[in-house]
């Protein structure tokens, strides 16, 4: 049960966590097409925002490696 | 069980909190991108909206800790 | 069954809660960018309103560690 | 079968509620944004509207909590 | 079994009746914010069909208590 | 089985007849905010309409009064 | 599972006929607004058309009441 | 197990035929609100069309009671 | 078995036939409502089409009934 | 398990193949009403999508029947 | 088992399949609504198109045969 | 469960090749439609593009029929 | 369970590849229908985001030939 | 049940994976059409894009490996 858990938990970051970046990235991308000199702003925004986006799943992928070690 | 419900819980919480992080940068760049001297104002509020938003997934994920240290 | 039960209730109310916040935050943001001069108002309102959202979903986290206290 | 159904109906409530008070909220700042004189207006139909979409996810949670205490 | 089912019962009743309640006090909002002279009669029509949308839900979380009784 | 059954039909009569009276109103709403001269002739049509809509769902509420009866 | 049927089939009639006369409804009233002077053709056609769509429902509501005999 | 066949039919039955009367029904509402003139001949296409969107869910109610009389 | 299959292909062709009957005659309406002159062309169509739309149903009604009387 | 395998494969087919034809007599239709003068070359074309279109579906009824008879 | 994987794979290759020709055809003729001169290329482009789609379904349906075969 | 496996692969790729395919020639007659000068062009990007969104699928199909070859 | 894993792993990436492939192809000839000039550029930024793209579903293939292999 | 989760775990990490390089990708060709001269820029952004979404599906892959290895 324990393997099959660990399977669900990071199957499931890794479909938030891929479209949660690629929601903050694609926005970065229409900003810049339409205002290339904020360029910098954008990415900076973006490099913050990636990260908070990325925290929940990557502590939910610590904890399946946990449930993965209890099996 | 227990392991599964970790699993759970995790997984929904990744899913959730990634989300809502990545709607609310989403909203963030394109405000910057349409009024860029607004760019401290904005990110001020991004800064007050993601943890607001995080809050119930982290605590999701303490309460997970806490089933899967029970199982 | 108490422990899937803890973990049901805290995922549900994670991604509920994460969502609804992203939702007030998000228009408060747009709501800013179109009209700066109303940041306090709608920051206020924003202030008021995420409280309200996360109501329901702390009772049930709460509600989900008595659940697994009584497991 | 008792905790189970208690994590049910909090988890259900949860989502409702929040959701509910979100699409509320939402509606109301972007009332505000596009005509602020009206913000004493608007907050007041906010304050009525919120309780009556919070009632029964309330009494929902009140009912999640007499289960439990069967259980 | 009975306590499963009067989970579900109110758990449903919470999602209709609070998502139907916030529908209702959304249109009234806008309709408001579009024109502020017709609040008293928008109100009223909330105010008549608030009670309309909640009648089953209540009826429901009634059935739902008879249930929770009869396990 | 029966409780189970009466909770499922109460739960689905809830969500379907609080979402029907929710749009019913919704349409009413936004007809006397465009044109308030309307006002008798959409509230007659909305207490014409909303029985109408209720008609189901209240006969599957008595019909689960009596499944949890026969329980 | 007559009783489980029977729950079902009233359900299933219940969220049908409701959704159908509300969207009927709907129309109607969207109708009456932009054309007031067609009031009482487009309530005449509203007339013929929500027996219609109740039909169907209605049959599966009385089955419901014979598979509940049966059980 | 006939008695859930049967009751399985007639609700996705009252669902298909419902709604589909609903829509049909709703645009011919909406074509009679923008002219006028066309009732009669949208009135007819709308008789003719019902029947025929009938038609199936009613053949499935009847092998529902034949079912039912099975079981 | 073979009761509970009759009753699935039954209920999938009402749903999948009236749906698909209600597309074909909802097109025509406005088609008819936009330019009266067509209304003989549209109706041709419309028959034409709506045959072709239940001919996959049908036989899956027919088959319903094979299933059945080999139950 | 044969029955209910022909019953699935019956039923998936039947909403396919109608749901894919409705869109087709959709668009001819639309298209019919848009440019009159194009009525026979429309026509051909909606003649030589819905056998394409229905191919897969009756190949799959067929097979329909072969389980059927080999249940 | 062997008839029951004949029957999923024929009715998922037959929405599949069905949804997909529907999709090409109906943009065929739509592009041939607005641009008749076009009617011989679109055709063309529809005649590679399908077989093309087709494909993978009806290797499937090969595969399905083999399966029941096997069985 | 091999042959039950060897139709869900078969089944899933089907559904997903042909939708690809759909998806990649709709674009490429709406593009013909608009400027039909760019026939050659579009046609050997359409060309390069369905080999690779059936590039997986295939290979899907050959792992099908191993699995049903171990089975 | 070894051969069903290695269906539904083979399975979900042909779904995700083929309709990952399929969004980059139609952006591709979307792109090039608009600015024709740009052939060059926009069919190497296929040429990279397909194998991108593809990069995980492949792996997905591979670990589902060792799951086979593993059965 | 290992061999179950490593295909669980692979599969979701391909969808997510696959799709959300294919939103990237997307907005960059979209981004690149309207802009040529920001070629650039935008190639840089989605090279830095990819790998941050592609980050967590191989995190998840590589998991999928490890519980592939224990079952």
């Amino acid at each position: 049960m324990g393997l099959l858990g660990a399977a669900i938990v990071a199957g499931l970051a890794a479909v938030g966590g891929a479209i949660a970046v690629a929601i903050i990235v694609k926005s970065t991308i229409e900003g810049v097409t339409r205002q290339p000199e904020l360029k910098g702003t954008l990415q900076t925004l973006m490099f913050i925002g990636v990260p908070l986006a990325e925290a929940v799943p990557i502590i939910a992928i610590v904890m399946g490696f946990l449930i993965m070690g209890n099996a």
